[in-house]
């Protein structure tokens, strides 16, 4: 059994670390990390959870790292949350990171949109960007995940196929996102009040969102230019779920059948990509799953190419997909606990 | 393997068996039966579904009692699904139905509240009303489970301790329970189109909603009389759960402490039973899981006692519960395939 | 043009009071007060009514009253709220409470359910409690309305015919009722944020909520005896609404026709009242509206009267019926800036 | 008065006429005219309308068109609606079309993307595109009025602005907008099932939507190009609201403020034209309300432009506007029947 930890078990992604890797065939969960609920079991956290007979500590870093073998940390970027990669590093364990902590390579970007000091520079090079479908020889290798973010794990594998095949026109992407409010996590907010966020419907962070230059990083991975893009979040009436609607100009004559081609190749052996061409995604029919589901569309009208892809932002779009990750670290099945009852209806 | 049949696999109750199936390490589905669907896969029922290649045929009873050794009914009450049971029989298989045929024992009850002649009286005495909490010896041993409604399930565990305690009025019982829109079903009806239903609160079926006989043939079994209750059922503009609240007059002083051992004591072994006292139940904690939390207070201003109880109502309420039946009937850990990650948030 | 004071117009209740005041044909807000938004104009506080040229302003009690012919006062109950009706009434000024502060005619009850000394107990008589349908007459002679609370509204109007009737055992009533999100409030909590509350559904402060004394005072005014109920109040996942279901044993045979009878008649010249017989109160068909809608139904298995209801909380529950109060109090037709378009679907 | 009649009653923009005239103050509704449900009183099609004592009829063209001094028809493109609008004529009565009959200028545009034969071509010159802020002189002079579609009217007027400033590559445009479900109608559909919809965020209609073309001939006609777009709409899970997110690559450098400058200029005087400063759009704000709200960025990471913008889809994107159409054509106040109060919260 692999000993796991979740630093920050009382925030929504740390929450669903633990309804994962609770049920997870080789996994024990043996520590669970939080400040303010220091004491607290978990039920006590979380009323659903009152059957499970674990507390809450705050644990140092280097208490972690030698209760675990691989730790989780979902807690906010730029904080002392670092520290607990540095102290699993130094045990020789395995970390993955679910801030933006470790996720950009570039010293100065990260500090320009994150308005914080990096702590550890010195990790960026040996932390591995923890997309499955892009990096997964690295994944086994590395003791660093930087586990994406929600929004740019729908974006980047919408946009990596079209960018490797040089079919478009890289100044011409536009990211138009949409996120259900467990996004937004668990602090309270106005705007996340249920009374003013019922049947509402709103767009945020225009022009600027921090999901933005990750984006750019990871799909200029696949091209020769420092790719820029423009991505527009919004905030949906539900509680989990993104779907992200990608658009560029074709440079290229392209078939609908030879778009979709390009996509089911490159992700012909991926277990939770699904390409799809007799429905649109919709963000209910991967609720609960780690599935992230594509399509893509030609409109020949304006010679552009749409790609629509949905994900539940708390799995493929966090949780899940530092499990898959975490699978991949331990050489097990990437399935493993990661075969979830889906939700619908 | 067990070999499992799905009758009626494109209803809500139908797909949630195929979820929760699919996924149970000792169960191996053999066939999908659904007379609308017969020719289609099941990703063409329900697009989430489209990486399972499996085919909704319409079986005879027969083929499908040869290919399975258990088959789950959970088609609309009356109709040929009596028939699977009667071919189940025959070929020594065994039956859980989900609709109400084999609910009732006393068929006039059943003919005047379902307004239809009953196929198959002969089983009414053969079937065990499949709630495992009250009747585990039972369903250990027979062939043909009546699979308990939505609404009872949570009236009939929520109402026994104190029948059998007899320290209440018993004409005095009245259950006040809000469905989830999920248990009005997939057929399309205006009161359950989305602009009508979202942000809408009503009651339905007053007097008189068919769960009602239900609940008080199985609470009038712990009591020397026929019980009858009053039973309002609601919409709740949410797709899964269900709250039930149920009244009763007390007829001895007896202190909350004492009312709250009384239930602990009665579910102290079950499995799936949560008896809460630090929080009252929500449909949200239970989502998704084979859980029924349940809490009691007594309102010592008018000596009545008020029992809260919440389940999923496709899961606990129906499918969830016919595999917590299955498991029972073959001797496995009742707990296989429904230890499920909730969906909280 | 009747000038209006609305004090904490930060809060759901009055905001709402802002929106229908400020489209009333016969008034004119002249002054808005808030103590935490004091210097904000109300679109700052509220975006949506940014096209609105009012500023709020920390007002003392008796600078309210020199603005205001009528005083609307919206804070919590105890607080120093009460100073205003001081004021207003040493201005001979009229004043409509929203709080829960002269609602209580019995000083104690007030203090042991709000925990809390009154300062002004000798208005308690002066003060008529502001359901138009019972006490109209009242209301046009004094100063000072004690506007009634959204849950009591819908049980009194619910209650007081059957009991003026001597129809039901008055021991025997329970009022199960169901509310709205927004009669929870502006402030924070997270039960109220929006991924905790989205699909959800509980009961809260069983057995004993603070609407309670104030239902039964006013039922009472109609029986020989102080008359006790069971009252538990829940949350459904939208914002506004709430529909009550109210239960009684008959102690005398009555037909249906001759119950809806006893309704019909009683609130024959009610403008605001709908008496239901071909379809059940629903909360979507009197959102935005003053209505209140109820139908009764016999349930003759058990000698039980069902009475369900259905207001807008904020409306009919608060800030309408606080308008049709003034528009009584000041001989208007009481329909004025009440003709609202209703929000359906 | 007026004399008004609506066609169409019962779907959702037909009904939504009915609650805006039924407070009018010039107007009275003469009739009611629906197929389905003719010799229904309006309380049997929407029970929360039982207090009106109107019927349905199925008028023929010249009856209606005899009754009435404009009549609004809120029936499917394509029918025997076209004939209520040569009904009027023929009698000198104005017409306002909700449908899409008229609104397109090119007849070969309108038969390919509807799919049906124009029956009255001949209307297509004399019909004004009811959009006041475009074409309120030509509004008061015309007898018939082709109201916008509820996509377009927040694209448009998004959209104008930079058109007329030439300061986009009008080949660069995308609208990416996110609806309401009650833009959908109100006939039952399997993914407009609430069990299916709620919780559930997808796009549909890609790459060819019937507002596509619409868009293009409005903002063309303020360029010398045919202007071709991307237009991709969205289903949210809420019943009321448009909002629509435009984006287009600058040509030309220009300010934040001085675009924004633009904005607030050319919609000074439009009593239903918010320009957002300090908050973005947000449907709820504008919910139940005539209002379009706009909000402008600059995107200078890609020298983008980017324009979002939020409507009633039933009021400004429909019914109200219809209203302002119609005061607009009688001379009447603008506002007149318009003062709604909002939904908020």
């Amino acid at each position: 059994m692999i000993k796991a930890g979740i630093v920050g078990v009382s925030g929504y992604g740390g929450v669903e670390l633990f309804h994962i890797l609770s049920n997870h065939p080789d996994v024990e969960i043996t520590a669970i990390s939080s400040r303010s609920y220091a004491g607290k079991k978990i039920g006590e956290v979380y009323p659903h959870l009152i059957n499970y007979d674990i507390t809450c500590k705050e644990y140092t870093p280097d208490e972690i790292a030698e209760l675990c073998d691989v730790i989780f940390t979902a807690v906010p970027h730029g904080g002392p949350g670092m520290e607990f990669a540095a102290a699993g590093k130094k045990a020789g364990k395995k970390v993955i990171d679910l801030s933006a902590d470790f996720r950009l390579k570039d010293l100065s970007i990260y500090e320009e949109w994150y308005k914080t000091k990096h702590m550890f520079p010195e990790f960026l090079n040996e932390a591995v960007y923890g997309l499955p479908e892009l990096y997964r020889e690295k994944i086994k290798k590395t003791w660093l995940i930087a586990n994406p973010g929600c929004y740019t794990t729908s974006a980047i594998l919408s946009l990596c196929p079209i960018i490797k095949e040089k079919i478009i026109d890289e100044t011409s992407i536009i990211v138009d996102a949409k996120s259900g409010t467990s996004g937004a996590g668990r602090t309270l907010k106005q705007n996340l009040h249920f009374s003013e966020l019922d049947a509402s419907f709103q767009a945020y962070s225009i022009p600027k969102h921090r999901h933005c230059p990750e984006i750019e990083q990871e799909i200029s991975n696949f091209s020769d230019n420092k790719i820029k893009i423009t991505f527009t979040p919004h905030l949906v009436p539900m509680v989990r779920g993104i779907l992200s609607v990608s658009y560029a100009k074709l440079i290229k004559k392209i078939s609908q059948d030879d778009l979709v081609e390009i996509y089911k190749n490159i992700y012909k052996d991926e277990p939770f990509v699904r390409i799809l061409t007799t429905h649109l995604p919709n963000t209910k029919f991967v609720s609960n799953t780690n599935y992230i589901d594509i399509a893509v569309k030609i409109d020949d009208r304006t010679d552009r190419v749409i790609i629509i892809s949905a994900i539940d932002n708390l799995i493929k779009g966090a949780s899940g997909q530092a499990v898959q990750n975490m699978n991949i670290m331990f050489g097990l099945n990437e399935k493993n606990g990661l075969n979830l009852k889906c939700a619908y209806p």
